[in-house]
């Protein structure tokens, strides 16, 4: 095991000095930060470690905020639909909407996006049809067709900052609340670079700068009633992008107007989910330009005073999108993102930038993001910690990392030994990875692997934000279980499809629900697209589609894969045809499940011509099948759920689709335990994924290997 | 209890002429009818009972059939689709089906009628392009796209009438397949004519001609596989009255020509459960006619004798349309349903012809339809019976008709003389209720309620076929509960809804699967139809919807009477929009409810204000509620499954939705019984619905009944 010391970041903590410094020690830190509620003391940025300062560049401005309230960021907000019982309706604009959160923006210039809709009929009412009461903050509509719905889609300005509103409800905080500053106005730009320049200037100690993150919080919209608080949220919506100016500015620069109906989509708003169509796409690369652009000059200035400037990928990161070419161009010398699953390791990995940090859970906080208690009574600090590191850890044996670290109060964990203990623990295991990772890739199965969606590679690994957030869609369990296997896996999307993307892969995967942007929606009914992987398939690639892959309607089958699947899913306009028998093949199931309890979570489907091996059933409903088509094969799975079982089904059935053997050098032959070989150094890394003990053996070159671990261990060693 | 005889029909056996007469003693016979497979002896016939003779007008005549191989019934097939390889594809057309059903029809005029489809782009491929390979059985396309799916819809002629192919390969008889003869062609007229005439002739003893039905099956089609030897069926889908001939004459008639495609669809085929498009509905007017016009030449010469002319309301009874208003245009005498469900008995009463017949369940076979032991050992028919008629029964409290009678093999009744008695106790019963109804209406709730759907009155109680083949869908389980319930029920569609029918009614149900001719599909893109019933809520009715009522895509709700209804579904691109949270309002829940055990089928739903009232849910996920909607309500319910329990609480929200009381007079005060009063002869009948012994009491204008029953069991009481 290395012993040497350093990529470790440590929130430092004013106060407990002593505390900071041995633990410095102990986790082996080379830097220090503060976090969102603390600062550190003169003692701590001179102890001589690299000291991380954390900056949310649009709010904290407050006093700037209250003279520029025409300055603040906003959104569009559509009213809950309302019947009309006469020809004539009173709408109030803020009746649904949480007060404190949005304040109606009745400028001149930005009434003329406000739009009234028939949502009865789906059709734009004539703007000399309604006028506004600012006094009653009410629409009042005429001349309409009574028994019909109206909605009226306004602007608002966002006067509290979310993630701050969140923490301080959260926390029953009592301070004032912090307001965000649009960097759409010139004034504001002009404004943020001179406060930049004064921050480096009064910020010696400071060698890096953290960005959390930059200008636009992900959407996060508010309701008045605490029966509904949470109206809408994504983590990857750029609703919270919108402005007279930004709007006016789109205009200009793509030779068209978009409305507030672009963005409100009859009140269901464009999710990461679904797919976006040209205009969202076009406003995505709008709003990437000008944070890019005014980003750079920040950063610039970061730069110019000898410091680094690192982003942290969450909060307000809309418009950043680390995953577009682009992203390079911001200059940022490292990116940081906080990670409770092993997706997200791979998130991080992946961006094209110098250093990768990952802010491990859990934070110290006293409690966690759920509401359960961690740091005090009632918690139990280390278990979390072992049970988050068991998803990292196998993504870290994949992909390296460049540095981890913790956030939170670091005084917190003085009543917690164990905790203390375990990160120095798994600290050492970090950078005794890193330093693997630098000596060469571990050893890889050869099967190439591409995820299809409708985002490609510009929604590699997350889909929109954390597991606990997206868990109702298959594809994050598929993303999960790919992050820690020793599979090349690249996203792709429609385009790329018919680009040539298949040349390079032998096994597409495309899971989602129809209609949903991981499926892929209308992308199906591009016959192209049918074509190429059909012809791809038949000379022997592998395509497996989980849930509802490939579905649109409109055609003879509701999987347009179906022919190659050989199986589609059961319609109501189906419901009169009878359906083919079959038995499940054990045999051949037995191949690729180790403990077959495969869990349907709700499609049901027939087999198109009964030729389909159906590995798992559930009452006459086929759910997991394999058909041969050509000299490749589709496969289906009714479902995927993420766990060690369904972890390693997943990579049987791709070893098998790339025609590599199940106990193929570097696997283990027990799915609760993972491993992964460094060719270079000649070491195997093999990890426990269990909370209990468990033995493997392992076919090397040199032999094979038995190795036990307890709960959740790993096991490091050189063999030859 | 009445003793009087009559409206009994028995199903006689030569062979067994002392039982056949002993038996129509004990049951009360007054006719004795032959079945399929059995005969009359002079005995019988000759014994002073009225003779119903079955006869099947379109087979039996084999020997003309085999002269006539041109003049056989046919229908449209479509191949699976196939995927081409290359720009080559060849397709066996029989492949798929069943080779003693279907021979290709590949005459000129039927290929001018044949169609190569490209499903990958579901386009039409040029006639020029395809060629068949009459000696191969085999269309070859040439000059297509390499991986698309391609399909051939043929015509093919059906050489084994469809009723006797299940009989004979159920029974494993071995006997010549009987063929099928269509009427379309003048030939077959004459030749039917000829027959009829002289079938007249030879059975002077028969007073009633009981025809099984008239010339067109309900569509079957088998496939060749043993694993999916059924490949579709819909009892009231008109697939099997296509012929070169019958399209010709069509086109002739209405000015357009109709192709394959219109009645195979994708390979959907056009199945009851979805709405017809104007084609369709055509196409039915076309055969209705067409079968009306010939058949009355038929019924005209059985009346020429002086017999009667019954319809049995099954089998090939495709085109009869018995709600269609021409229906009376036949002259029938009778209509005869064969009955397993209470919905069935208010289908036969209420068509309008002269004499109701009901065949009970069970039919004196050694086995039921499902291959269950019935008249053999292992079986219990009087248990059947029981359950049967518990089903019938509260049907026939509620709704005249005028016969029952049973059908099969008389001499398996002789093992069962417990079955025998019980027979004889149910026709008394019957013949009982028939008087009452005679005296006068039964006492009847205020509250009037329309089922809404695609296809209104035409499809009234049934939807296609028995229960057991459309139990899937909510509203056969909706009409099962109202066929006994003391409220007048009508069937209403889309169009009926803007011609004025709510003036009429006080509750509305809508209820079905999304996209389904019950739920309604694209009728409600129609805002006519939303005007109209959101004012008629507004103004005080109930709006009840099931499952996915009101459902289509397109809208800012997916339920497109969410307004009133206060709930919508979750669909995918709302998975990012938060839920109101709510309690359940048990008090609320406890006036309807008499047992709330409530099950979901699958629908997840949300509060859309969250204002409606939650009477059950299940993990957050509202099961039934009741929104307030101006003067008016709207009621949801996830799914609707018949049972007791249900059927109570269904008649507790309809009651309450007309502003009735649940303690109103004639109302049991327990779900697992039922009362009918008759006013004019001042009787009470109470049915225990339950296979235990049950006590209720009755609110009557003569004070309280307490009635205890056993199982099954009823009591019919004077009260004054």
């Amino acid at each position: 095991m290395s012993e040497q010391k350093g990529g470790f970041t440590l929130p430092g903590e004013a106060g407990f000095e002593k505390l900071t410094l041995e633990l410095a020690q102990k986790w082996g830190a080379d830097v220090i930060r503060d976090s969102d509620g603390t600062v550190l003391s003169d003692e701590i940025t001179n102890a001589g470690y690299g000291i991380y300062s954390t900056i949310c560049i649009i709010r904290d401005h407050n006093e700037w905020a209250k003279k520029n309230l025409d300055k603040l960021q906003q959104t569009f907000l559509m009213t809950n639909p309302k019947v009309a019982e006469s020809d004539t309706i009173e709408i109030e604009l803020m009746t649904d909407f949480f007060a404190e959160q949005f304040r109606v923006n009745d400028s001149a210039e930005a009434m003329k996006y406000w739009q009234v809709y028939d949502r009865t009929t789906d059709t734009l009412v004539a703007a000399d049809k309604w006028s506004y009461d600012a006094e009653k903050g009410t629409v009042t509509v005429k001349g309409i067709v009574a028994w019909h719905s109206y909605t009226v889609s306004f602007m608002a300005y966002r006067i509290w900052e979310e993630i701050s509103m969140y923490n301080h409800t959260t926390n029953n905080w009592d301070k004032e609340h912090l307001m965000q500053i649009d960097p759409v106005y010139p004034e504001t730009q002009a404004y943020l670079k001179d406060w930049m320049e004064n921050w480096c200037k009064t910020h010696p100690a400071t060698t890096v700068v953290r960005f959390t993150s930059m200008f636009y919080n992900f959407v996060w919209i508010w309701g008045s009633s605490e029966r509904n608080r949470n109206l809408y949220s994504d983590w990857a919506s750029y609703d919270f992008t919108v402005s007279p100016r930004a709007l006016d500015n789109f205009e200009k620069k793509y030779g068209y107007a978009l409305t507030a109906e672009d963005f409100i989509n009859q009140g269901k708003l464009h999710v990461t989910h679904m797919p976006g169509n040209q205009k969202k796409m076009d406003w995505i690369s709008f709003i990437n330009r000008f944070v890019i652009d005014f980003g750079k000059e920040l950063i610039d200035i970061v730069h110019s005073y000898g410091k680094k400037a690192y982003v942290f990928y969450d909060d307000s990161w809309v418009g950043v999108e680390p995953y577009k070419p682009e992203f390079k161009e911001f200059g940022f010398d490292g990116l940081i993102k906080c990670v409770f699953s092993g997706y997200e390791v791979r998130l991080c990995s992946g961006a094209d930038v110098e250093t990768h940090e990952l802010r491990l859970h859990p934070y110290l906080f006293p409690v966690g993001l759920g509401g359960a208690p961690t740091f005090m009574e009632g918690g139990n600090p280390t278990l979390d910690a072992k049970k988050y590191w068991i998803s990292v850890r196998r993504a870290l044996l994949r992909t390296p990392i460049d540095r981890i670290g913790l956030g939170g109060y670091l005084h917190l964990v003085q009543d917690f030994p164990d905790f203390v203990d375990y990160i120095a623990k798994i600290s050492d295991e970090f950078r005794t990875l890193k330093e693997l990772h630098k000596a060469g890739k571990p050893y890889c199965c050869k099967t190439k692997v591409a995820v299809l969606h409708s985002w490609g590679s510009m929604r590699s690994w997350s889909l929109s934000g954390h597991f606990h957030e997206t868990f109702m869609h298959d594809l994050i369990h598929i993303n999960e279980a790919l992050s820690g296997l020793p599979l090349e896996v690249s996203f792709i999307n429609f385009e790329d499809v018919k680009n040539g993307a298949l040349n390079k892969v032998d096994v597409v995967i495309n899971a989602g629900a129809a209609g949903s942007a991981w499926s892929g929606a209308d992308a199906w009914k591009d016959e192209a697209v049918i074509e190429t992987l059909t012809k791809w398939v038949h000379e022997g690639g592998t395509f497996i589609g989980v849930k509802e892959p490939s579905a649109v309607a409109g055609y003879d089958s509701f999987f347009r894969m179906a022919p190659v699947l050989g199986v589609d899913e059961d319609v109501i306009d189906r419901v009169c045809h009878g359906q083919w028998s079959f038995d499940v093949d054990e045999a051949e199931a037995s191949k690729y499940f180790t403990k077959n309890s495969y869990v349907n979570r709700g499609v049901k489907c027939h087999l198109t011509d009964g030729k389909a091996t159906v590995l798992a059933a559930k009452d006459n409903n086929p759910l997991v099948t394999i058909n041969t088509f050509g000299k490749g094969k589709g496969i289906y799975l009714s479902s995927f759920e993420v766990n060690n079982a369904n972890t390693r089904l997943l990579l049987n059935l791709i070893l098998a689709s790339g025609k590599e053997d199940s106990n193929e050098y570097y696997l283990t032959d027990n799915e609760q335990m993972e491993c992964a070989y460094y060719p270079e150094s000649k070491t195997l890394v093999v990890i426990n994924n269990s909370d209990t003990t468990q033995t493997t053996t392992i076919k090397t070159e040199y032999g094979t290997k038995t190795v036990t671990l307890e709960a959740f261990d790993t096991n490091i060693q050189c063999i030859s």
